[in-house]
């Protein structure tokens, strides 16, 4: 079959128990497997398989928005994209993403590794449960590919077919520049926002004009600085953990875009996290504890990113960018060390930014985060958010003076003190 | 014929004889074309081809750089990313690049309007000619290429796949991210310089850790920010033109990069020619006229870029970045002007950090200018290609703070006086 099907549970293993990679490591005769389909994301099918040797993802896309219905289409080559995503972070961060079995551009699927026992970090964090590791790998995963899919590091010529091959995922960057960056600073047809509580905060920020402007340069360094390869959506919906292990999936945002993006829209939701927690941590001690804990890992998450940033400028740089036939092989390392500082300083600046505008759209546009909309009663979710939606604004209109990470802890815990909106 | 093979004065007639285009603009029979090989640059055959009823000019890349000779490999798609080029520069300011009669992407070939009866920019200032309009002419072609081939005003799909398309000019790119912002700041095989007058102050320069990073961020700008679709060489050998007309050619460096590329290397360009017209222009009171004369030039041409740019901010803002649903419709109209004057005001800093690269890759670097190379008394020429590496040097380390037009030529003036090396 070539043309477009999507599958259902009882179609998928008479169409894909042909398929050598998917037969063995699922196990057992196809019409003995187990499927259940569990896609709880806003784009796509995603099915469990399981058989007498183990189980596999099996993720198609759909022809159009899931989340919002075929009122809103959407291109099948997203799964073409997530696929590319996917095989260049294996190979700049091997382990961190799904071993990839099998893809079929044709019907837009590809068939992965199941991560087990893992579930999204986001559960666990309403949980309160925590992830050793969790802002070490973060941050190395986000240097690593910063860094080593960009001209620091890649063939310039490699890296300009990459952000040709990526520039056709417009369907996808155009969702988070409708989304992300324009629809929450006014009163866009698919926003929800916490009503009445909120009412007033919102009208203050959409009528903030220093806030729009830099809301749509942020948008700007989104739609032309193609830096390197992004993941897109790097929400902590978009992370698999257990106690002790970080994996990411769903790449199929992909772009070339701006080093800070993935890192600041994480932050963004570690920061919204450390706002809900109050709302599902019920302890006193294990509330603020568990605050301490999300706190550490924005922190961990940064340095961890910066610290491996510096290790690959001095080990890795093999691109078109600041060679070391300027710097080290004139006997100026101290520039190079400098210029790194600069070039990370520039990239802490944008992740004030993008975590800013991520706290923003995430309460008051179309995709809400569960931390928030699980809470049921009004009254006490409207101040939480209300918290993150000041912080975030306060990141994006201060992030050319907010310098380093300490600055920035601080800054979240002067936002949790208080309780007005 | 498909398989490609350079022209010859003698194989042209009959080559591109049988196509309508190319006779019906040249006229008569093939045979009695005159056909004059002119090519001056450093990349390309360029024919004038001449019959009865006018004529036109026959360009066709080499395999190679043409400078340095077949040991430097070019590939020949340049001709198709130029040809891709004047269509779009056609689109976005009618009239001002020739008209294409015919583009054969085989052969690497296009055939175009002769430009009768223009000079290049560079002759005419070393002649001590003026131009009228100039300025004028120059800033709003760049506005409207930066502009209208952008994400401000193009539909977001076509300008991501504009630059998909443009990412393929690598080899041309490459030559740029080498020649312009890399070999000049270190002892490279292909440089050259003034010596041994300016020796002392190149190595104050490569010595210059601050320079050499600025240098390597401006390229990082060059390699990443796709903006908008730039000429890729808009130097005043790029630019014919008459007492009263200005037409550009040659965009085979078409690449997708920053608003301040272009106008930032003319910028360099006029720098240098108010430098070096000591040299050409004799009588002092004319020289000082010339001078003057230049200077208003490039002041004219930011003030032309700004105000066309600002034009098309309000009439022509169809693109998906500070859309009018976010401003205007909000009636927020300051917000929108000021949201316009940072663009600006980031475009001028960009363009003085261009500026400054260039005018010291023409003096440091592989491919120098007429206006100092013709000056055959090195003492004569070193002190005035001094004054340009100082003024390049004070541009790229101040940019940031040079924040308007009257300072950059307040600059120039003091970079004038002074004869020493």
């Amino acid at each position: 079959m070539s043309e477009y099907e999507p599958l259902t549970p009882a179609s998928l293993p008479k169409r894909l128990g042909g398929l050598s990679a998917v037969a063995d490591a699922v196990g057992g005769a196809p019409e003995a497997w187990s499927v259940e389909e569990v896609g709880d994301g806003n784009l796509n099918l995603v099915f469990i398989v399981g058989g007498s040797a183990g189980s596999v993802i099996v993720k198609q896309a759909l022809p159009y928005v899931r989340l919002v219905g075929d009122s809103w289409p959407l291109g099948l080559q997203r799964a073409f994209f997530e696929y590319n995503a996917l095989i260049r972070q294996e190979t700049v961060d091997p382990g961190v993403v799904p071993a990839v079995l099998h893809f079929d551009e044709a019907q837009a699927l590809i068939v992965m590794e199941h991560l087990v026992p893992h579930i999204i970090l986001r559960n666990q964090m309403m949980a309160g449960d925590r992830v050793a590791g969790l802002g070490e790998g973060m941050g190395r995963f986000c240097a690593r590919t910063a860094f080593r899919c960009s001209d620091l590091h890649m063939a310039t010529d490699k890296k300009k077919a990459d952000v040709a091959l990526f520039s056709g995922n417009a369907e996808l960057c155009d969702i988070t520049e409708t989304l992300v960056f324009t629809d929450p600073y006014f009163d866009a047809e698919l926003n929800r926002h916490t009503t009445p509580q909120l009412d007033s905060l919102v009208a203050e920020l959409r009528a903030n004009e220093a806030l729009k402007i830099e809301a749509q340069h942020l948008k700007r360094a989104f739609t032309a600085r193609a830096e390197t390869l992004c993941h897109g959506d790097l929400h902590s919906g978009s992370i698999m953990v257990t106690g002790d292990s970080v994996r990411i999936i769903d790449p199929e945002f992909a772009f070339y875009g701006p080093m800070g993006f993935d890192i600041g829209m994480l932050v963004g939701n570690f920061l919204m996290a450390f706002h809900a927690t109050p709302a599902h941590v019920a302890d006193r001690a294990a509330r603020a504890a568990y605050q301490d804990w999300l706190l550490d890992v924005t922190r961990t998450t940064w340095t961890s990113f910066a610290a491996e940033f510096r290790t690959l400028w001095e080990r890795e740089r093999t691109g078109i960018l600041y060679p070391r036939t300027l710097y080290e092989d004139q006997g100026h390392e101290a520039a190079s060390k400098r210029a790194c500082d600069q070039v990370l300083a520039e990239i802490f600046t944008d992740l004030l930014g993008f975590a800013g505008v991520e706290m923003h759209r995430r309460i008051l546009g179309l995709a809400h985060i569960a931390e928030f909309d699980s809470i049921e009663d009004s009254d006490i979710r409207a101040p939480l958010e209300a918290k993150s939606l000041r912080l975030g604004r306060d990141l994006v209109l201060q992030r050319r003076n907010i310098t380093d990470i300490d600055r920035l802890l601080g800054l979240a815990r002067s936002s949790e003190t208080g309780d007005n909106i």
